[in-house]
Parts: structure tokens; sequence; C-alpha cells
């Protein structure tokens, strides 16, 4: 605890975008059903969405002295992801932490707790993602560290790794891994296209997918 | 397991539109406080609407392929209603489903565990009640069965039952109660108007429902 | 229980209007993190807001008796502040009760329980804040109190005390403490807005607040 | 609501005894892997068994009433199944009720709410499972129903099905299916006893269940 | 907050003793069905009793300082009953504070939060009501209030209130109305003593309350 | 996914002896109140202990293949660590499986899901911590892998890193931390041991800790 380390290597920008434009579910997919954040993450408004380069914070429960650490080490493009040492709902982050964020050209908060002013959060346009909105305020009193590996909400998330978030829910991508899962995350968004439109058209995912002998072989039966 | 029921009856569509248009809370009034599902079944956007008869699913958890299989028996007029055989939050459905599901004239989903692509589904205006929102991925690989009942989020639901579902929640109503709860329901709905007006105009409940001898029975004490 | 207390002191409306007009995160800073209800209630639509006097309920599980009794004790600039003797979600309140409460000057409904009818309720511009939406009904057999202290979501309300909420959540502001809490709330409103905009110019709150020599002093290490 | 059924058809007690003596994880494999109900039905005390005839019980929320009823129509070998209409863990049953029930031959409490006097029915060996031990009082003023069917934690009961309760939880096994299920259990037991004496001595799963050549197909890399 | 409240006014030891010989269910009964504790506050060993005058802490969320200043102000016959200002699981207890409090005379504590070394404690007979049982350290940093009342679980404790704690859960007793509690609580054991023995010869309470011709009125019908 | 990870380092046998003679508080306190796995992990019954490294298992919800796949590759003193790809509470094991893993010395399993038979286990002396006890069987259709890091209940656990637990929970120690971890921990024990000496002998942890100046300069106040 209370270490904070400043250069952190960061995807491609480009790469990022890409993964980005390809959306959570996709990206999950794409990259083997794996790095999904829990389901309690949730966006503070309908329509969020990030794309962007992980500053890790481990916070100690209902303290946010960390956060004004972190913003220090932002820079445009990244998006901060705060998992507190334990359990915790508190509102860590407010308008104020946000004006500053986003003056660093933060693109947004991952946070395994609470968040508050939700309002004025909507208002400026900074998307996050939290587990819970709640007003209670926190102390600074104790240290954490910034760019460290961090578990949030059950997911690992290094510094540096590729943050993508929607209404779905929030996706981390590893950093070395990040170019090939958005190869494979469009590859798959290109062959949905096709199906879309023969789904739309009114033939079966039975008959695209070719299921029904494989259903019939484990025994389904039609009465 | 294993099976799918190919001819089931369904409520007169009349009925169902009736019953639409009194909505979930007084549905669940007029017959009697019952077929509520349970609170956590939430609408993905608001204002969401639906009104349709059950097709139902028995899934594993994790696997949405009986979602296929279901959707071909759909008909115009259907809703889905998939219970998985254990707790399960994962996202078994998403925009190709939907496209596929509303090909057929199918009037939303109902399900007690996850759906993903959610912007997309209210952007197609497509009307999911689910336990969760999350991106997580399902395999295919484990037979469920089709138009069989199911407890959906604590509420019995056979194939045919008429599901009304809105911003409250959802409610089903069994397929041969259906046209005498749809008289019960549109009398309230008549009953409570003229109600309305009287509260509007400043007349308490407590006189129009003539309450007050039955609270000093009691020992109602006003100090 | 049993019991309607009918002359309870209510704060100064125009107190009450300055506590609303900063807000719940503000008004919990300033009366020393203390009167928040659990981050659980959350309002039936964004953007709902409320500042208004306590008219309090403790009713029954399932109950909503009480509701009428309590209606019948709102003056214009109050609120109902619900609180079941047992953990319970049904749907106490709906459009009707909605309707005779605005008919008397009703600010809105805080309730440790369920609500309905919420699409109505939106529609009317009647605020609520909830642990639940869920259309389930009530009885009316078991008598509670009006105006009696309750606690609420984790929080003391006592009959008259201030309520503040907004999309944060709720906050109960004791009568006597009110304008002493207005003072300081107005006060840290108007020191956020200079640091607003030295944050919105890139200034550091490391530097803004002078936390650099304390983070060293407690070991903060940088690498 | 407000309907006793006298005459309910119970099964073979026979019957009940060996599904009893195969326990509950092997008897819901038996059936197919349906009847569990949810994972919060805990027994009061560890070892507890039970394995009866349901008399259920629909209850309003808070509200112990039918307890009273439901207890004159249990006969030897009857277990009580209560299921609130809405979600509730209020305590309906302690150890007078208990004391009554077991003049009559019950067997245990399967109650998707809570109980209390939990001591007093530990050392009485009056066996429940419950949702929650909580001291909540009740009140008797609303009617709910005896001897329909009732869905229990997620699980469809109708009276006379038979219910197998341990240290797993609980399950039920319709009255019709009740010969097939234990035969099919009490199969499943003499199988496992071959293989648990194979396990014990060192042999694996892996060759006992011949999995290995399956786990190449789908494509398990050993590093 | 920062206030340590020394001397207190505590109940006549000889009413708490005999509150406690009535258990939690019937004092909860005895006066008026209020003061109980949220159900989630579950003893770490079963059997746990106590009986005691309350020693309230208010502790920010893992920060247990408090604690050492609140087991100065204990005498015998005391609890502790710990509400942190924010949810929190943390083990804000264990073996050392337990020796500490037993050595100035503690019945045991009360605590909306975790507790750890659980097993050295009951081998040490110190009972503990606790949300949850963690291993999560706290620190010593931010100072809370001692002897001021607190909201714990959801029900208001003053300190010297009394807390009678047993297998059914916790529940406070106002200072002031203890020994009418007490009285009535006694009342209520003894009339249930009658009827344990009439229903335990078979007698139903149906006809021991005289409900049948209540139930009749209300529309039961047996079918 | 579908690796079986066959030579993993193991941490010396004395020092995961030494670190499980710590206990899981202790440990946790002496890695820096870092690595507990979260609070809902509980033990199947009280008294449970067990230190051993970690044989790690990813697996698909509602499918326990894996587990036969990693009990191959137990050695004596290991223990199976279980994380699911998504929630689930599902029976993964039971007396079947431990008779196997016991076979080759397992010393137990954490499972971030659920475990049946626990009364078979229990009696077996086979340690589990899990999050649900839950008789719902499983599938074994889908790969998964072995020997990989997983995240388990929040925490980060490799292959062959230490597993602590008790009564308190479960905590993981880095494989290359655990000789200092278990040296720091035996230190805490032996400053314990003074410490609770003179804590039983009524001296006050506000002057062993020499607190009471540190406070007044917080500002507490005695009144």
């Amino acid at each position: 605890m209370g270490v904070v380390v400043q250069n952190i290597e960061r995807a491609d920008p480009a790469i990022v975008a890409r993964l980005g434009a390809c959306g959570v579910a996709t990206v999950h997919e794409a990259q083997g059903r794996k790095g999904l954040l829990a389901s309690y993450m949730r966006p503070i408004y309908r329509g969020a969405r990030s794309a962007a380069s992980a500053v890790t914070i481990s916070a100690p429960p209902g303290d946010n002295w960390m956060l004004h650490v972190a913003i220090e080490q932002l820079r445009d493009g990244d998006i901060l992801v705060l998992a507190p040492t334990s359990p915790c709902e508190d509102g860590y982050f407010g308008d104020l932490l946000a004006t500053s964020a986003m003056a660093r050209g933060c693109r947004g908060l991952i946070i395994d707790a609470g968040v508050r002013d939700v309002a004025d959060l909507t208002q400026m346009g900074f998307p996050v993602w939290s587990k819970a909105i709640f007003a209670q305020g926190t102390v600074k009193e104790t240290l954490g560290s910034v760019n460290v590996p961090v578990v949030c909400a059950g997911a690992l998330v290094n510094p540096g790794d590729v943050i993508i978030a929607d209404d779905d829910g929030v996706c981390v991508v590893a950093r070395a891994e990040a170019e090939e899962v958005a190869k494979k995350a469009e590859a798959r968004l290109a062959a949905e296209e096709e199906k879309r439109q023969r789904l739309a058209a009114g033939e079966l995912g039975l008959d695209i997918y070719r299921m029904r002998e494989r259903l019939a072989e484990r025994g389904l039966k039609y009465i």
C-alpha cells in the first residue's frame, strides 16, 4: 500500500477506439467470454459509452484520498478504475473530482463502490459505472495505491488495460491482447450483420446455424 | 427435459388486448392479488408495455440453445418467458435473437436471468423484463424444454397464459381466467376514475371509503 | 401503535427551500455526514427533487391503511415518510393516493417499501423514493401510527424533520438544526464554486487542498 | 383466497420413507434435476432430516392466521409448507405452534419466510427449513388458503406432494411420480456405492466415467 | 462526531435479568412488536444469550478506533452496540478486544458490521451478534462517538437501553419502559405455559383462541 | 479455455503449515490486509481449518466436468479452488468427488459456487468453504481450465498460492511471499500474546497502544 506507479504503458489509442466501436457484448465474446465485471456495475445514465486505458486505484473503504493522487496520473484517453480494499458503497466521487478529471482528458470512472452528484455528472456527460449511487461522504486519512493490479467487481485489471463500457456493463481487455481481440470482435460484427438480415427476413437460427440435427442427436422431442 | 410442445392453446387476442389496456397493478388486483412475478423483474427501458400469450422456455443455466428452438414456435402476439433451471444472470438474449423473434411477431421477453445488447433492443423497441442486464455469454450444449409449465421469478406460468407487463412489473393471468379477469379489471378502472376525480377535488379517502368508523373501532387515537 | 399526532411543528419553509437548493450530497456533508437513508432508496424517475417537511407513518407490512389516515394530516409543503414495521416491498402507494396527496400540497413520498403505478406517478410529476417498484397490493386491516418517530431505511426521522431528496438519495435534517445546516451547506456550495473553476482550469486537488506534504508524511511512494 | 381443501390425497408412506432415505441431492438427480427449492431455504439446525406429505398454506405477508387453520388438517406424516403471497421474513411460527403441530404427527415446516423460538424448536427436535430466523411477530387479520397449489421458494408444491429435506436443502416430488423417483433414486445410490469404493481406492473419475476421450474431442489441452 | 458521553444511566440489573429470562421473541411481543434489529444480525454461535445495558458506538466504516475508547466506558453488565456510519462488513472486533471487554464485565457485542476470531470468541464464551463474519482488518484514523443514540441494524438504540439477544436475534427495550415490558413479558410466558400444555394434549389453537367464528365471518370456506 | 497446466510450483509445505497455525485473521494482517476472499465464503461446518497449496479451476456455470480433470492434478497437501466464469450457486461438488479428492491427499475445497452432500462431507471431515449449500446438479458438457490464474470470490488466486482457511473465512498468500508473510504472522502472534495478558488483567488498549494523546489531537471530547 502507498505506492504510485507513474510510468505505465497504455494500449494504442486506435485499437482502443476499435474495441469501443464493437461494444461490451461483442468484445467479451471475442476474447473468449472473459473479462466482464459483475452485473451490478451499472452506468449512471443510459447511453453512456466509454473505451479507454485504465488508471487503477486501490483505496481503503470510505476514503477517497487516492482519487486526488490518481487524477495527476491521468492522460488524455484514460479512465479511472477504483477498487476498494473491502466492500463499500460510499460516494467516493462527485462533480468536483469529475471536473478535475475531465480537465485532464479522463473518459470516465469505473468504481466498485458508490458515486454522487449524478445529476451533475449526467449533465457534464461524464460517464460512470458504479455499484451504487450514494451521497455518503468519505474521508482522506489512509493511503492506498495507484496503478497497481486490482480486482474490480470480480475482474483483474492491470494499469494500462483497455476498458470497454456501455449499457451492457464493463469489460476489461489485457493490453497485450487488445489488437487481436479487436480483430476478432470486428470479424464477429461483420458476421453478425449478414445473419441479422437473414433473421429479419424470417429465416430461423435453427436453420442458419444448422442446429436441428444436433438437437435431434441430443434427444429433443417435438410433441 | 428435452421436450417441445408445438400446439398450445392461446387466449383470445381481444381479451389479451383488454388486459393490456388495464395495466399490471389493476390486473393483479382484479384477479385477487395473485400472479405477480418478483419485484426484481424490471423493464430494460421505461415506458415498455406488453400484453401477449406466453411461449415458455425451461433452460439450463448459462445455455441459450432453447431460445432458438422456441422462436420457431412463436406466433404473432406471443411473448417469450424464460426460466432457468437454476439461478443465473447470464445474458441469454441479445439483438440477433430479438431480430429473429420480431420477425415472427413476438411482443417481448420475460426472463428470470440476464439480457444484453440493451441499447439495441431499446432502439428496436423490443421490450424485455429481466433479472439482470449482463453481457455474459452463454453456450449451446444442453437441452431444455419449450412450452412446458415453468416457475418464472416465483410465479407459475403455463404456455398460453396471458402475460401483462409494464413499468410496475409483470403479471401472469391463467388462460382460462383471462376473460373474467379482464371484466373485473375494467370494472376497477371505471370505479377508479370517479374516485380519482373526487380525490383530486380534495375529498379524503377516509370519507370516500368510509374508514373513520372502522378505524375508531380498531382503536385509533388522535392526539 | 394506533396513534395519530395531529399538531406537529414544521421547519420554516424558507429554510426548507434553502436546503433543497443545496441538494442531498451537500446537505449531508454540511451536517457532519449524518442523516442519509440507505442507498437502496431510489427515485422512481431521474431528475426528481424534493425538499419538504416530514409527515411520518409507521405501517404494518403489506397494509396501507395508515396512508389514508396520514393524508388528512398533510399540509402544503409536506412529504410522506413511510417505514414498515417489518421489511416489506409491497406496493403501498399508487396513482389514486398520489392524486389525493397532491390535492393537499404533498411534495412526494419516501417509502422503505414498494410503490406502483410509476408510469402515472411520473406523468403526474409526483416524486417517490422507494426500496422497490412492485405492483403487489396491500390490505387495510391493521393499525399503525402517524407522526411518530420512525426509523426509515436506517435513518431516524421525526415528524416535522426536513427531508431533502434528489438523484443522489434521501437525507433527513433535524428540524432544530435546519437553519444552521442550511447556512453551512450554502457556505460549502460557495466554496465549491471557486474550486470548480480552478479544477476546470487544470489545477490539481493535490495542490488546491495542499495534500502533497501530508501524503509524503504518511509514506506515499512514487515509482 | 379463503379456501381450505380438506380431503387431499397423500403418497404412500412407504414410498415417502424410501425417498427420505435417499436424501435431497439424490432424489433431485433421480427426478431429472427438478423440484429444488431455492438455496436460501436453510435448516434451523444441522442434521435435520424430514420426508413427509405436504399440507400447503398460502398466507398473507405478516399474518399467520392460516397456520392455525392448517394444523387442524394435519395427519401423522405430514409437513407444513407455507408460501407468503408477497416476500416476507416475519416469524410466522414458534414453539407453541410447533407443540400443536407435533401433537398431530407433523414432521416439520418448510416456510419461505421467517421462524422464531429456534432454540426451543431445536430442543424439541422439530425441524424447520426457512428463509430467515426472525423474532418479528405476525397478526391474525387476513385470510389465506390451505391445501391449494403454492409456489414456495421458487418451486411448485401441490398438497400431497412429497417433501424431502435435509442439510442440502428441500426438494419436492410430485405425488404421481413418487414411486418411480424412489426407484431411480435407490438405483443411483446403489451405483454410487460401487463408485465410492473405487474412488476411495484411488481410481480417477476420468477413468471410471471414461471421460478422457470426450475431453480430448472437445479440445482439452494438457501443458 | 468525536464525543464520548461518560455518565449514562443504566436500567436496574434485576429488570435486565428478568427481560433476559423471557427471551427475544417474548420481549418483542410484550412491547408491542417493536425494537427488533434486522434479521441479518446473527449470533456467531448457537445458544448464545445476552441481556445487558447498551454502551453505544458510532464508528466510521472500516475504523475500529472507537472500540478502544468505548471499552473504557464499560461497566459490569454492559454490552457493546456498534453501528457504522455507512454500511460495512469489516471485522472490527476480535479476540484481543474481547479479552479486554470481558475484563471489564462486558456481556457481549452487537455489531452492524463484521467480527473475526470467531473460533476464539466461541471458546471464550463471548457472544456476538453481527452482520458478517469477516477477517478484513480495520484502521484507527477517524473519530466516532461513544454513548450517543445510534440506529443499529434498523433499530434506534440509546445508551443505557436494554439489549436482549438470543438465537432469534436482537431486541432493544427503552430504559424507561424496561420494567413495564418485563412485567408484560412475564405475563405472556405464564399464559403461554398453560396453552402449551393444552396444545400438547391435542387441543387446537382454533378452539383455544376461539377463531372459528371470526374465520367464518371473514368468509373462510371448507371444501 | 480448455487448458490444464500440469507442472505447477508449490510452496514449501513447512511454510504452509506455519501460515496455517497463524490463522486467517493474522495472516491477512501480516500481509498488509490483502488477499481475503469475500465474506460470503463460509465453511460448511464450524471448526474447519485448512492450509494448503491451490490447484485452481475455472469452470463454466453449472458444469463440474473440470473437477474430475483437476482431481488428477492433486498432490498431497493441495486444496481445490474453483471459480465459475459467471456467478453460480449450483452444487458442483459432493461426497463422491470428495472421496476421490481425499484419496489423493486433498485438504479441502474453496468454491465460489455451491456444494452438496454436506452432511456426508462433515462426517468425512472434508472441509469446504463455499458461497452456497445447494443440491442443484450440474452437467459435464463444456470445457474450463485447470491451474490457470482465477479470480475467486473477489481475490486473485494463482496455482500454487497458499490458501489459509478457517472459521473467519479464506485468505490467499502469493507463493513468493509465503515465507515472509509467515514470519510476520508469527511475530504478530507473539506480540499479541503479551497484550492479551495485559488486557485480561484489565489494562486498557488506550494505554497499551498509547492512543489517548492522538485521540485528543484529533479532537475527541469527553462529556
